[in-house]
């Protein structure tokens, strides 16, 4: 290492230890502004320039958490009605072979559930049968809302008797169509079901019905010192047993892993209403067939989670944000190795953006400011580390900083020096789907690709589409999960000509998933192909056959018609 | 606080703080002795007395975990040979729908794989036929070695087509006479299917055939910088294809997790001989039914896994242990609830064992001191620690055990200060097994309960059998795993009465598990109904018949007979 370079080296680290105290300036925009700290090896002199960008002080929330999520609600409500105005929609037909509700099936659900339960009122009707998006819309006439297992399980049994076709319903935030009717199938809801069963804090593991909305369990283990293993912008609404039939992803995978992992029994009620206990509460229990991984994911086409138990971490203090700037995506990947070994064990999260979605971000979104102004790079990384102790793990993320700066991968960053930087910080990340939808059209595709060719697929998309559109790559880095966006002035069918089905295709054949997080639903049943191969489809549907020869659970979604009807 | 409580704290923290330095007396006995230091808090007036415990240094190894492994091998080996010696053998008949093999099937065989994969030999088959703990023995006459999937699928297909009898085998290490056959099915030994097909250094994801030796692959990964997710004593020998069939625990769950979360991917071919592609390497797909977790744990009852896809962690270079002493079974309950919130995401290992198991390595293992020898305390808890900053990690543990020594839940306790005595530490739990056999006949339950009702069958067991045998427990507590053992001078029938049923009914009535980790094989099959409810022993029954419908896969394994036969 020559002297220059010591030398910088030395004034990285004076400035990542002094800026808190050294640049503090505070003025006044709508509200109280504060510094964001950054260090930036860029071409001057000295190697390193200091900025201050200053960001609105949000009020602050009791929990950063809590804060950050209230962010992904919006931005994430705001997507859902214009996200999907490019996709034609699904052409399928109603299965002849399903009964229709008649009077004597309303007197007998009536009797197992009393009067209230037993929805029919328009305007209920309504909002159950259109999915958040507003982009699919059925026209069920009846909504059961079974308080109990006991209720579920007699609903189903005359419902597979009957032939007649329901589709289970938690929260309805799902993206793909999977927790509507697509026709008339008996919409069963499971809002009732919402109590929690048990915790104990030794071991950590929650045990609750299926219908306890995200929110209320982050709540509840808050107070315990717990968290929930998964977090997603829709956890207002969403309830703990859509987000296990969906095997939700959401913001904590990176670190907690996903729910196969974390799930450790469920219950549920298969089509001809037979409960099926497998609920423990143990992390360790071979004896057997694992059963219950076939429902986490199935999107309730085998089955309707009743129970869950869940293992839940220890919620930890110390949460740091950096915001970095790379040159390259080369560098992206090698960062993501290095913070991967040198953060190890409090590495939270690892995202990233590129420069089309940060302009798109500064551009379109209001009190944004860029915490690297001196000038646009290529690429963007938000590293977030969650630990015990607030000191260790700031020292440990400024020597990772500082090494990665030394050894060239990050070119500019800033570190959050508190909970309003954190989260303006997010706020970058989390707010490119709202500058997207400001911006105009928009094609968006959530797809897993190996994380050393996912940027390919940005790029082969940018020339196939040369001036026609702005391709926008960003996402959870750490999980190999790409959101792929292609910015137009109006939906054109042209343009979607050129996306599809060539992002299916390079996906499939870089051994990458269509559907990262979302699921297959009514959406992409069909698409499947891109995915599994034709005996793994054959084995999913032999399975349907088994488990509900009848086809009455959700039918349309997850497997191609064609195989069980 | 009082004065008293204050000066304790203090002293305890100048023990933890200056050991490593004024303790440091080395004397010489068999080679070299070093000190462990630890810290006592007794009812002399200071509150803490100093002890110099010395422990023979080993040769130092490459690596240390290298070396606790090695322990673990030998311990295990030993076990095998003597830890099934109370158990009446399982009775099963030969199903008579299976064929038996003719010269046309010898000569079919060899023209699919060439002679030299079609093996005849005695000896070769004698140890073929014969489990790890020589209690179970088949009468196979044939072995076949297929080296690819094409060759296993051929051979498959043949055998469905026959109605041959197989039984797959790996490094045929299990625990409970899954991996040898009852009567004269053909063996399949993976072990040619060897090869390492690709690893991913930024997503830290392994491609590799089943036939891989675990310890094989953790020398590759060691090299890469990673680890696996998983390790335990047969390493040597078990592959990996095995450890998934098994869903293996080992020494890493607490910290990785269960395979369910880490194995990203499978390939399996299935009774009929078709080859299932499921070997994705996404952390994130959600594209349909995740079919690869029912082979995981099904002991190659629906399908041989050939590739295997998995994620693997970055290696950590800094390992801290600590061996305490707690009064009670709730102090050690609390113990461990604390350590996860306070070490969180460095806590690696939490074990625990009582008096009795003390004794035991005490009396019966040369060369063993203890660590803490003021007094025999009622419970020992082994804390491991594991993260990417030793002297972060060191602080926080210290911070931990100086705070669990102030609120009285750890009466005494030596943190290690180098290899030798970490291993030390690890060799009373390790030794434990070992002691147990030296000690006379034992009786040994791999169970796991919830944890706040863990001991109370150990105390239980005590009341049932009063002077008649010691009974011991100890196992990982931070999985909720007990390992309960009961010593006696010799085997007797009026002892195993006293224990059998009663363990397993008594672990049923407590939601627990009777086999942890070691899976269900021929000893347990017929004993599943003690975890799994009818409904679904009936649900896995299904797609047995569905996914094998002769039965040729692994019989008389996992499931009951009367049940598929």
């Amino acid at each position: 290492m020559n002297m220059k370079m010591k030398n910088r080296m030395a004034a990285a680290y004076r400035l990542v230890n002094q800026t808190s105290t050294n640049n503090n300036i505070h003025h006044h925009h709508h509200g109280c502004r504060l510094i964001i700290p950054n260090f930036n090896r860029s071409s001057s002199s000295s190697g390193f320039t200091h900025h201050c960008a200053s960001v609105s002080l949000n009020q602050f929330s009791a929990s950063y958490c809590q804060k950050l999520s209230s962010i992904h609600i919006q931005n994430l409500s705001a997507i859902h009605h214009r996200k999907f105005g490019s996709v034609a929609s699904t052409i399928v037909q109603r299965n002849p072979r399903f009964s229709t509700i008649n009077n004597d099936d309303l007197i007998h659900f009536e009797k197992i559930l009393g009067p209230k339960k037993v929805i029919q009122d328009h305007e209920e009707l309504e909002t159950a049968n259109t999915d958040w998006m507003h982009k699919y819309k059925g026209s069920s006439k009846l909504m059961l809302q079974p308080e109990n297992t006991t209720e579920l399980s007699q609903i189903l049994e005359y419902c597979n008797s009957r032939r007649l076709a329901v589709v289970p319903q938690g929260g309805n935030t799902g993206l793909v169509g999977g927790s509507v009717p697509v026709f008339d199938e008996i919409i069963i809801n499971t809002r009732r079901m919402n109590n929690i069963i048990s915790f104990d804090e030794v071991s950590g593991v929650l045990v609750c019905e299926a219908g306890c909305i995200l929110e209320n369990l982050i709540s509840f283990l808050d107070k315990q010192g717990f968290i929930m293993p998964l977090d997603l912008g829709a956890k207002g609404s969403c309830q703990i047993g859509g987000n296990i039939s969906t095997n939700a992803g959401g913001l904590r995978l990176v670190r907690y892993g996903s729910l196969h992992g974390t799930v450790l029994g469920l219950e549920v009620v298969l089509a001809n209403g037979s409960v099926i206990d497998m609920l423990g509460t143990l992390r360790k229990d071979n004896t057997g067939y694992d059963l219950k991984h076939l429902f986490i994911g199935s999107e309730g086409s085998l089955g309707i989670i009743t129970k869950v138990s869940i293992l839940t971490p220890p919620k930890l203090s110390a949460v740091n944000i950096a915001f970095l700037a790379c040159e390259d995506y080369i560098s992206c990947q090698k960062l993501l190795f290095q913070a991967k070994r040198r953060l190890g064990e409090i590495l939270s999260a690892f995202e990233f953006l590129d420069a089309q979605a940060m302009n798109l971000v500064l551009h379109h979104l209001d009190g944004v400011r860029n915490p690297l102004p001196s000038s646009i790079y290529n690429f963007y990384v938000l590293i977030e580390t969650t630990g015990s102790n607030e000191l260790n793990d700031k020292e440990k993320l400024k020597a990772f900083l500082f090494h990665a700066m030394e050894s060239g991968l990050v070119s500019d960053g800033a570190l959050a020096q508190d909970f309003s930087q954190a989260s303006s910080f997010w706020h970058i990340r989390e707010g490119i789907s709202e500058a997207l939808m400001k911006a105009g059209a928009v094609y968006k595709y959530d797809l897993a690709i190996p994380v050393d060719k996912m940027y390919d697929l940005v790029e082969e998309m940018r020339t196939r589409l040369g001036d026609a559109a702005n391709v926008v790559g960003y996402g959870h880095l750490g999980d190999g999960n790409l959101h792929l966006n292609v910015s137009a002035p109006k939906y054109d069918d042209d343009i979607l000509a050129q996306i599809e089905p060539f992002v299916y295709e390079w996906t499939s054949r870089h051994h990458g998933s269509i559907s990262a997080e979302h699921g297959l639903g009514l959406m992409k049943a069909e698409k499947i192909y891109y995915n599994k191969s034709s005996e793994t489809v054959q084995l999913m549907a032999s399975i349907k056959k088994l488990w509900d020869p009848n086809g009455i659970l959700n039918p349309y979604k997850v497997i191609p018609s064609s195989l069980v009807s």
